[in-house]
């Protein structure tokens, strides 16, 4: 056996060493009263003798910078702590080498996400609360997922859990009516990720792809980022406005049949069998986004566009984002059977496989009912919150607002008839400032001037109590009032 | 307030329902003995009466497909469970509309994930050991994690958690000596993940990558996807052959320097400030893929690429796939500070943000030190098997065999020297059939012809116990022999 040939290597001596933890003393990187390694670890890891580390202690000792105590850890002294922002590097003015994509996403406005407010009510759409979460089932499935772990910790099947594609394959028919074979469901991280791998696999720059007007922004930003135009087609209380598209040539059309988002339409009957038809025909793929179709109340279900036609080319997009929690990032595909292949390499190529600890647990619930029971429960306690939510509206605006998209969901749409759209970023701050969130619907439009021109609020309410939904609504209707008398 | 409009929508009937079942079940989507929804309960989901369930159900019931006892969930009969597989659709012959990210990767050949083969030894790079694994540290962090959730489950930051963010600074300087702002860290989901976003933002169909050869294919095909380029460079004992590099015009490096995969050299101190002039000149990027650092032997650490100079265009990759688990999917990256925003707009388009709890997790884990103790037990462990191996290897190849990459990693290149080429699937397939998984060396060069005309085989080991190594390397040598005897 010839031998393995022995490489030299820098090692930091102790003045490098004592620079670069001053350095990260004064900049915060530990926190307040945080230990260091100590020094015979940090001469492990930094392959040197724990003589030259002590040096480099001595020397942050002398200057007050560290404390140490006999037998323990340093410790950054406290008076050293910095919880400010650091110096930026400057920014180097050469040109940035970004792709066409990065360019694109380099553009985009900023999207917010959540971040604790302390709010009496934040109707922000997409949240959940804690309290209706199944903490003590998800534990105990969890720690049984856990303890099953396998002897080898190794790579797996891209299209994700078997044990979890075989229990949503029959949730899907027992929910939904929908009827596909285990190999064509792709788990993914969330929608938004199933969003991105359709993008990405459908759209190139030049292509043109059908959206709704308002639509979900996210799903827009995502299948524009590739390039392809959007044709916004608008929606009406019976979603996308179907005889629009006649003269439509596009790749893909991305539509939420079951609770338009953010307007709130089911998609009927006719327009769904139109919709098909124009796929058919253009040989373009709809992609059905069934974000909320657990939450329903006065309506019927009505069955997905997948398997409304056999030969259909729908690809079907599934969440736990709404009945467990946005936090887990799971979702699922249902794609065609010719897509199977692509979509399961391309999710390979992307991040290899969605973690496995949370699919098997996921899978335990859905096998033992304890899913469908969760979201029995989550339906009737969105429910009330519903009611609750309407009632307080009714209550307090009665006939100077109109709402829309009551009927399923997690949101309603309120149209504030009475004040004109100018408005409405003075409501909204007025409202944050007595403490209540509500978000515009304007940005969900193509543009300002396919939204009406009054005041639209997207309220979701599966986060709040039925006593901050109240309050909230009263701090709303006040904020209303002011802003109308300062007009 | 107007009333939101009621939609009448489609309700299956009792043969609908009936056919459906009478489908699934002979399609084997219910599992064997499997219970089926109970009538209310499907009635309820339907939106049909609990009647028209009953009927379906009993049709089922009188021809044999399900069995009832009193009180108890319908079940299907086990003499109508079919495990087989399914019919297929016909696949129809319309062009599939698939975008030129779609196409290529049609084109790929299919990357084997694990499939848990029964052998005696597989030696296959990239798994580990569930033995290895800390699970009653990792349930404790999970459970408190768990049970720590905040009052709002909603969007997160798409960097990643700031606690993990925090952790991993502090862990990056004193593992790595890397310093870096929180600001430019960016949790994804594995480092695959991380390979994807860079590929996106930073290179365009008809733009030139640096490629090592041989390299990691799974960086290769993710870079090449995008329609670039690859202009791949040898590599030899010291990595990057950079004097190479001089004519180069790339936008983008990617480099595996502290343990070239599957070669195993560490890139010298003068190749990388080689590499990282030519980036400044060149204006490119480099990703540092430091993908198992942590496992260095007899010789001493090197710093990272990262931070040698202040404004290199360096973009390092973390991972903790080969420290705690692949199936986890946690990876980290440091990006240049004027990137930071893009990555994490392009972070929260692609799916909005990696799962929370592991991230808490995580996080717990390496401020209390129980990662830093988890690493170096894994060094340990893995040390002890790369000893085993080597000397299983000495003892039975003698100086029949060359072995490179064994100063660090989990895993070591076996040349076997008196077997050509021509021979490598022949050996691979007496091997397994011997009870031994062996993998090629070849699929990681860019041409057969840039290999060495001698059999090469990737040999990890961070799975297998020391007596499995040891058996399978007499089973190799046996295999070896055969194959031998046989030209």
């Amino acid at each position: 056996m010839k031998n393995p040939s022995k490489t030299v290597a820098h090692r930091p001596g102790a003045r490098a060493i004592y620079d670069t933890l001053k350095g990260q003393i004064a900049s915060g990187v530990f926190r307040s009263g945080g230990q260091l390694p100590s020094s015979r670890t940090l001469a492990t890891e930094l392959g040197v003798s724990r003589t030259t580390v002590t040096v480099a202690y001595e020397q942050l000792l002398a200057e007050g910078f560290i404390e140490v105590q006999q037998g323990s850890r340093p410790r950054v002294a406290l008076s050293r702590i910095s919880d400010g922002p650091r110096d930026k590097a400057p920014r180097p003015s050469r040109p940035l080498p970004l792709a066409a994509f990065g360019e694109r996403i380099r553009k985009l406005p900023a999207w917010p996400y959540y971040s604790a407010p302390k709010l009496v009510a934040d109707f922000r759409y997409g949240s959940l609360s804690s309290e209706d979460f199944p903490t003590s089932v998800w534990k105990r499935a969890m720690n049984s997922a856990m303890q099953q772990q396998p002897k080898l910790l190794a790579y797996q099947d891209p299209r994700g859990s078997h044990r979890l594609r075989l229990a949503l394959q029959a949730y899907l028919w027992r929910a939904r009516t929908l009827k596909c074979d285990v190999e064509q469901i792709i788990v993914v991280s969330g929608s938004q990720q199933g969003l991105d791998l359709c993008a990405r696999l459908i759209l190139d720059a030049g292509h043109r792809f059908v959206i709704e007007d308002p639509c979900y922004v996210m799903a827009r930003r995502i299948f524009s980022c590739t390039g392809a135009t959007p044709v916004p087609i608008p929606v009406d209380a019976d979603g996308l406005r179907t005889e629009l598209l006649a003269d439509v040539d596009a790749r893909l059309a991305y539509v939420t049949p079951s609770h338009q988002f953010p307007s709130g339409g089911v998609l009927s009957i006719s327009r769904r069998h139109e919709l098909l038809e124009w796929a058919r025909k253009r040989n373009a793929f709809v992609i059905e986004d069934d974000y909320d179709s657990e939450y329903r109340y006065d309506i019927r279900p009505v069955p997905p566009l997948y398997g409304l036609e056999s030969h259909a080319n729908v690809i079907y997009l599934g969440t736990i984002s709404k009945t467990l929690s946005p936090t887990l990032r799971i979702g699922y595909l249902v794609v065609p059977t010719e897509l199977q292949e692509v979509f399961a390499s391309a999710k390979q190529l992307t991040d290899r496989h969605s973690p496995v600890i949370e699919q098997e647990a996921l899978a335990s619930l859905i096998e033992e009912g304890a899913y469908d029971r969760h979201v029995r429960r989550a339906r009737r306690l969105n429910g009330d919150r519903r009611k609750t939510l309407l009632n307080a509206l009714q209550h307090t605006f009665a006939n100077r607002i109109t709402i829309e998209g009551a009927d399923a969901g997690l949101h309603v749409v309120v149209w504030l008839d009475e004040l004109p759209r100018s408005l409405e970023s003075t409501l909204i701050e007025t409202a944050r400032s007595a403490g209540v969130g509500v978000h515009s619907v304007t940005p969900h439009y193509e543009s300002s001037r396919t939204a009406q021109n009054k005041v639209g609020l997207v309220m979701g309410y599966s986060a709040l109590s039925p006593r901050q939904i109240e309050r909230g609504v009263r701090i709303l209707a006040d904020a209303v009032h002011r802003v109308r008398r300062e007009r």
